[in-house]
């Protein structure tokens, strides 16, 4: 199977920088799935590295363009949590596709991380559910439009 | 959803003694799922330590015993990887379940381990698959009997 | 040997929110001397929780105040690493005693940190050197008054 | 300062292979220094990769003859802890030269290593002691023929 990784950002790529201040750094994704020895076909795509509160309708608009070209059934997005359920009902009118939209509460490059955990779940749900947008946090996998961010708990239900 | 998560031993568990050797410790599962913020309710049965190499029948029975045993719908069995396919082929008899059997290659303990991915590769299994048994390695899920370990790569195919 | 540990906050110690900010959290070190296998008696005080670059002379009067005033001859100082110079030139009048101030540039909590080398860094120099104070950061020992972080580099030099 | 290391193995250095064995594997000392952000000149030599039970004379005698003949006057050795101490007391004829004896009771490929803090309380020993052998272990820094292994607590006293 082949999975197309789209990233946006989000918690998943924080870095802490010389400035003692949190960015988003480049894409953990491949290496997180390398060392998980996942024997798929990965390709990668760099979209943005935005902290989701940030992200607008033109912004969403892309990734649902990027989602929609790709030739790819199975396509993976990493996301900020803030808005991620915004952006999986955003991506809903695709069709053909199965779509998993995951991030991370704690970056990975933390030692504590919940971000191979849920890369782990939305590859499961990648090739287990049929075609349609779901999102993959807090040990779940929710339908697009089931999920909501309990923001004083750090997690979705 | 509630998952009873039954603990065999295997890499995932290993830790490396004061006399320099690696044994089975106790189990680390709880832990990643804690640090996964995972919203399951859980439930934990340590039945064996052991190296999966060492397995025999009666091991094999015991654990199925088990599985059969829970009142749990979705049962997770962490093994080591060397008879985990076996023993997930031994538990075949079972309905009325859905049973995901994991592991890791290299311990959870260690700072590149792929435990944490297959366990949310195996939390995602048992919540979007029908009865049946299957195994959650490589990035993959598996229906029992139809995984090998490949040893020379450290990979299932 | 006791080393008492007088803990500022700064990089070392920050931790990564549910709200997706930096936060300075509870002290790191004790966990990290426990990890060493540190065979010193070792009292903590933890007296604030604070980016450096907010700590005014009321701030280091305290700091200085909190030196002196405990009866330990070996006293570690984990602080910000923006004005670590500034503070440890403050403690310079402080007679009697062995001080180090260290931190760090990325925090304990995350996957590449400087912190546990630095941890030791500084407790072989409380042990090895004459009384005095004293800077432990990039793999080097400076005197108070010796020492200037490069911002752009990341380093102490 | 250049600090010279020569690596021979040792729980320091060891992974887990895809046999399921711990083994030691390539040094990880070069990438421990980085991390650490350390400010000297590093030259390293992989002398070999034994379990230090393993050493004889022969072993004892290339090692002290490496070390003897770089031109380094700064010189750090990673070693295996079971007979780390014997080393330090073979080197103990070399004469001007700062020689220190480091290792880790859990490798540093685990989460929870000794081993960053352990180079750290080496190299600032390298820096801050007269000519002679030390091993750095336990948070101490210990002069060649004065420190033992407690086996049974894992610690040098």
């Amino acid at each position: 199977m082949r999975i197309h990784v789209i990233t946006t950002g989000g918690s998943l790529d924080v870095e802490y920088t010389l400035q003692g201040t949190f960015a988003i750094g480049p894409p953990v994704v491949a290496s997180l799935l390398e060392r998980a020895r996942t024997q798929h076909e990965i390709t990668l795509e760099s979209l943005c590295r935005k902290d989701s509160a940030t992200l607008d309708d033109t912004d969403r608009d892309l990734i649902r363009h990027r989602v929609q070209e790709t030739d790819a059934e199975h396509v993976l997005v990493t996301h900020g949590t803030d808005t991620m359920t915004n952006t999986a009902e955003h991506l809903r009118t695709i069709t053909g596709k199965v779509i998993v939209v995951t991030g991370a509460m704690q970056p990975a490059r933390m030692t504590d991380s919940d971000a191979p955990f849920n890369l782990g779940l939305a590859v499961a749900a990648l090739q287990t559910l049929p075609h349609g947008v779901y999102i993959a946090m807090s040990g779940r996998i929710f339908p697009a439009g089931h999920a909501r961010k309990d923001r004083a708990r750090g997690v979705f239900v």
